[in-house]
C-alpha cells in the first residue's frame, strides 16, 4: 500500500475542506455569530497544522498507485473529512455532543440528509451553510473535485483513474473522454452549470438569497438537509416543482449531460438507464397520485406531493413536502421499494442505483435461459455492449455487501427498542442515503432518539453507502494494511 | 419441452396424492364425519379421472429429459398438486371459499404453515391430518417419493437427476450414491426414521396420539401447522424440548445423516454448513435468551422459548410457544433475520439457506482480494474444495430473484392497509416458508384478513420459495412453452 501517496491525498483534500469552510465562517463572523465563526477558524488551524504534519511526513512518496491504494484512500479520505467537518458544531456548542456533530456531518458528506437536530431553526446561519456545503462537495465527490483541480501527480493517468472510480457510484464507471483529469474537469462544470441554474430558478421564486443556495447545493448533491423545521413544506408550490425537477435532473447519469452537450441527442435517448430511471418517476409518480387523491383537496396538489415525493426518494435527496408516514400502506411501500432503487449511477444520488437493478433483472433472465438452453452461451447487454463478467461479479458482490450490511445494522440498531419498521427503514434510509425513514425516523421527525452504538452504526452506513461499500469494507481487510 | 412425459408424471403424482388422502377420509369415516368423508371420496375421483385422462394423453412420450423439462415438470407438478389438494376443504365447506383452501393448502405442501383459519380447533380431524400431511409430502418432496418409487423412465438416471435437483433446495444438490434412484430412497428412508423418532418421543410425553402424528409430520416437513389454536404453548415442557430438538435436527442437510451412518463422522464434523448452522442457533438463542430474561419468570423458561423460536424460525418451521411479536425490539430484529437465513441446503427447511449465505459471505471476500490483489485468480471454497462458477453464478442470480419477489409482493400486498411491518414480515414469513410474521400475521393471529390479491401472491411466494423459484419462474418464460 502507498501510504505516503495516501498522506499527501490526503492533506490535500484537508485543504480543500477548509477553503469550504471559509464561506460559513464569514457568515457567522459578519452575522454577529463571532462564537460560532471563532470555532471555525479554531477548526481551520486545526486542519492546517494536521495537513502540514501530513504533508511532511509524506515526502518522497513512490509513485505506484494501484486500484487498491485507490479504494483506501478514498475511505480514509472520507472518515478523515468528517471527522473534522464536525468539529464546528461541537467546539461551537450549537450541537453540544462530538458524536452527535459528526452523525450530523457524515450525514451530509454522503449526502444522507439525516439529521438528530429537533430544532433546525436555532442553528446559526453560518452552520446551516457548512452543513449544506457539505452535501454540494459530497454529492459529486470532494477527490474528483481535487482532481480537477490539482496537479498532485503530474501525468500519471492510472493514478487519477483508480481514484475517480473509488470516489464515483455505479456498477461501471468510464471516462467521458481520453484523460481522467478532463473527466473530472467536465463533471464538475456540469455540476456547478446545474447547481447555478437551480438557484436561480429558485431566485425567481422570491426564495430569499441565503435558502436559495442553502437548497441548490442541497439538491445538487441530493443531499436533503433544508433550513425549516418543515423542510420544503412552507415554501410556495412554484418553488416545490422547481425542486422536484432539479431532484430528477440531479438523479440522471451526468455522461446523458456530456452526451447532450456534444449534440449526441440518439445515444441519450437510447440509454437503457434513463429510459428505466424515467419510466419507474413516471408509474411511481401515478400510482401514489391514485393512491393519496383523497389525503389532499384537490388532484393538483395530489399530484405535486406524490411527484416531490418520488423524486425526493428516487433521487435519494430526501427533502419532502408532507409527512409520508401519514400516508395509506402502499403509497409507503412504494417509496420504501424507490428507496432500494435509487438514482442513476454517474448521478450525484445513492441508493443501489437504477443501472445495478438493471443488470440485476439481466442477471436473472440470463439464468433462467441458461437452465432452458444450456448449450447456448448467455450474454447479458446493456445498451446494445455485452456487459463485462467482472462487472457482474462485482455486481452481485456488491449486492451481498448491501444486503448483509443492511442486515447487521438492523441487528444493531435494534437494540434501542424502537419499531421494528422505525429500525429496519432507518438503516435502509441512512445506507442509500436518503434521508427520512418511517414511523419514529419518519419527515418529521428525526435520529435524535438513538443511542451511540446506533448512531456509529448509522455513520458507517451512511459513508459506507455513498462510497459504495469496498473503499470502507477495504479497511476491516488484513492485507491493506501491509506494507507491500 | 417433453410434454408428454411431464404429463405422465404429473398422473403419478396425483396419485400418489390421493394415497395421501386415504388415512385422512377414513378418520373422517370413522370419526362420524360422514361429509367430509364424503368430501375427500369426491376429490379422489375427481383425482383418479383426471390422471387416467393425463395418462391416456401422454403415451408415447420421447425419452429426452432436459435440465428444463425438470423445472417445469416439477413446477407443473405442484402448483397442480395444490389446485387438488384444496378441493376437500372447499367440497366439505370446512373452510367455505376456494381460496382460502388453495391458500392453506399451498401453505402446507410448501411447508410454510402460514393459516388462514382463526380457529383450527374447529377444523375436523380428518382435516387436520390432511394439513398436516401435506406438509411431510411436501417437506423431502413429492417427486423425490416417486423417483425412489416408481420406475417411471427404466434406468434413465439423468432424467432423476434433473426432477431430483429441480425439487430439492440448496445452491447444489450432490448424489450421496452413485445412482440417483437409490439417493432418493436412501434420502426418504432417512426421513421417515427421523419422523418416526420424533413421534416415539412425543408418545413418550403423553402426548394424544393423533396429535403426535400431526405435531411429528408437521416438523419432519418444517411446516408448522399445529392442531391447538395456541400452537405447541400448551403442551408440556418436555414436548417442546423435543420440538425444539427434532426442529433443529430437520434443518440440517440429510446427507450428513447419510455420512453418519456410513461411519463417515469425520466429514460430518469438518462441514462448513453445519458448523455455522450451529454456530447461528447457539448465538441466537445466548442473545435471544438475554434479551428476553425479564419477560419470563425463570431463567429456565427464558432458554426454553428463546430456543424454540430460535429452533422453529431457523429452520422455517413456525411453530410457536409464545407471542415472539411481543417480544422487545432486539429479539424480534434477530428473528427476522433468522427467517432470511433459514435452513441448510439438503434439508426440508426453508429460507435462503446457510449454505447459500456462506457462499455470499466467501463471494464478498473474494471481491475484495480480487481488487486487492487483482493478478491473482482467487477462487471460492467450501469444505476445502473449489466451488465451480456456475453454482456461484446461480447462487446471485437466486439471490437477485430472491430479492425482486419479495419487493414486488411486497408491494401487492401493501394495497391491503395493513402496517408495513405486518406486510414485509407477511412476504418474508411465506416466501421462506416460515409461517409467522409480526404485527397483524403475528404468531397468535393468521392471514384471513388479506385481501384476493394478496393471497394470491402470497400463494405463489410459499410456492416460489419451497422450489428456490427457479421451477417457477421458468413457467413464465416464453420459451418454456415452445415445442423444441
Amino acid at each position: 500500500m502507498n501510504f505516503r501517496m495516501i498522506g499527501r491525498i490526503i492533506s490535500f483534500i484537508l485543504i480543500v475542506e477548509a477553503i469550504f469552510m471559509l464561506p460559513a465562517m464569514l457568515l457567522c463572523a459578519f452575522g454577529g455569530q463571532t462564537f460560532s465563526a471563532v470555532a471555525f477558524l479554531i477548526t481551520i488551524g486545526i486542519i492546517l497544522a494536521v495537513s502540514c504534519g501530513l504533508w511532511l511526513l509524506s515526502r518522497k512518496a513512490p509513485r505506484g498507485f494501484y486500484s487498491r491504494d485507490g479504494l483506501v484512500c478514498v475511505g480514509l479520505s472520507w472518515i478523515t473529512m468528517s471527522l473534522f467537518g464536525a468539529l464546528p458544531f461541537a467546539i461551537s456548542g450549537e450541537i453540544p455532543s462530538y458524536l452527535d456533530s459528526l452523525f450530523e456531518i457524515a450525514s451530509g458528506f454522503s449526502t444522507t440528509g439525516a439529521s438528530i437536530l429537533n430544532d433546525v431553526e436555532a442553528l446559526s446561519k453560518g452552520m446551516l451553510l457548512w452543513r449544506s456545503t457539505s452535501h454540494w462537495l459530497g454529492g459529486m465527490g470532494v477527490l474528483v473535485f481535487l482532481l480537477a483541480l490539482v496537479p498532485i501527480s503530474g501525468r500519471n493517468d492510472g493514478f487519477t483513474m483508480h481514484l475517480l472510480r473509488a470516489e464515483s457510484p455505479g456498477p461501471d464507471v468510464g471516462k467521458l473522454v481520453p484523460r481522467m483529469k478532463q473527466t473530472a474537469i467536465i463533471l464538475y462544470g456540469l455540476y456547478i452549470l446545474l447547481t447555478v441554474l437551480d438557484f436561480i430558478c429558485l431566485i425567481i421564486g422570491k426564495m430569499p438569497v441565503f435558502d436559495a443556495v442553502c437548497i441548490a447545493v442541497g439538491t445538487a448533491g441530493t443531499g436533503g438537509f433544508g433550513v425549516l423545521n418543515t423542510s420544503i413544506g412552507s415554501y410556495s408550490p412554484y418553488i416545490q416543482v422547481v425542486c422536484t425537477v432539479f431532484m430528477f435532473l440531479f438523479g440522471v447519469n451526468f455522461t446523458c449531460y456530456y452526451l447532450l452537450i456534444c449534440g449526441k441527442i440518439k445515444n441519450v435517448l437510447k440509454d437503457e438507464e434513463l429510459h428505466w430511471y424515467l419510466s419507474i418517476a413516471l408509474l411511481s409518480i401515478i400510482a401514489i397520485t391514485i393512491s393519496v387523491r383523497n389525503v389532499y383537496p384537490t388532484f393538483g396538489e395530489s399530484l405535486r406531493h406524490s411527484a416531490f415525493q418520488v423524486g425526493s426518494l428516487l433521487s435519494s435527496t430526501g427533502f419532502s413536502t408532507t409527512d409520508f408516514d401519514l400516508w395509506p400502506a402502499f403509497p409507503k411501500a412504494l417509496l420504501f421499494c424507490l428507496m432500494f432503487i435509487g438514482a442513476s449511477a454517474g448521478s450525484t444520488g445513492g441508493g443501489f442505483k437504477v443501472g445495478r437493478s438493471i443488470l440485476i433483472a439481466k442477471i436473472i433472465r440470463r439464468n433462467v435461459r441458461q437452465v432452458l438452453y444450456p448449450q447456448k452461451v448467455q450474454v447479458v447487454r446493456v445498451n446494445g455492449r455485452v456487459v463485462d463478467e467482472t462487472v457482474l461479479s462485482n455486481t452481485n458482490a456488491y449486492l451481498c455487501a448491501y444486503l448483509i450490511i443492511i442486515l447487521a445494522s438492523f441487528l444493531v440498531v435494534s437494540l434501542d427498542g424502537f419499531s421494528t419498521a422505525t429500525n429496519f427503514s432507518a438503516v435502509v434510509s441512512c445506507f442509500n442515503n436518503m434521508g427520512p425513514g418511517l414511523e419514529s425516523v419518519g419527515p418529521s421527525l428525526n435520529y435524535s432518539g438513538y443511542g451511540a452504538a446506533s448512531k456509529i452504526v448509522l455513520i458507517f452506513d451512511m459513508l459506507a453507502g455513498r462510497l459504495e461499500i469496498f473503499p470502507i469494507l477495504v479497511l476491516f481487510s488484513r492485507s491493506a494494511w501491509k506494507r507491500r
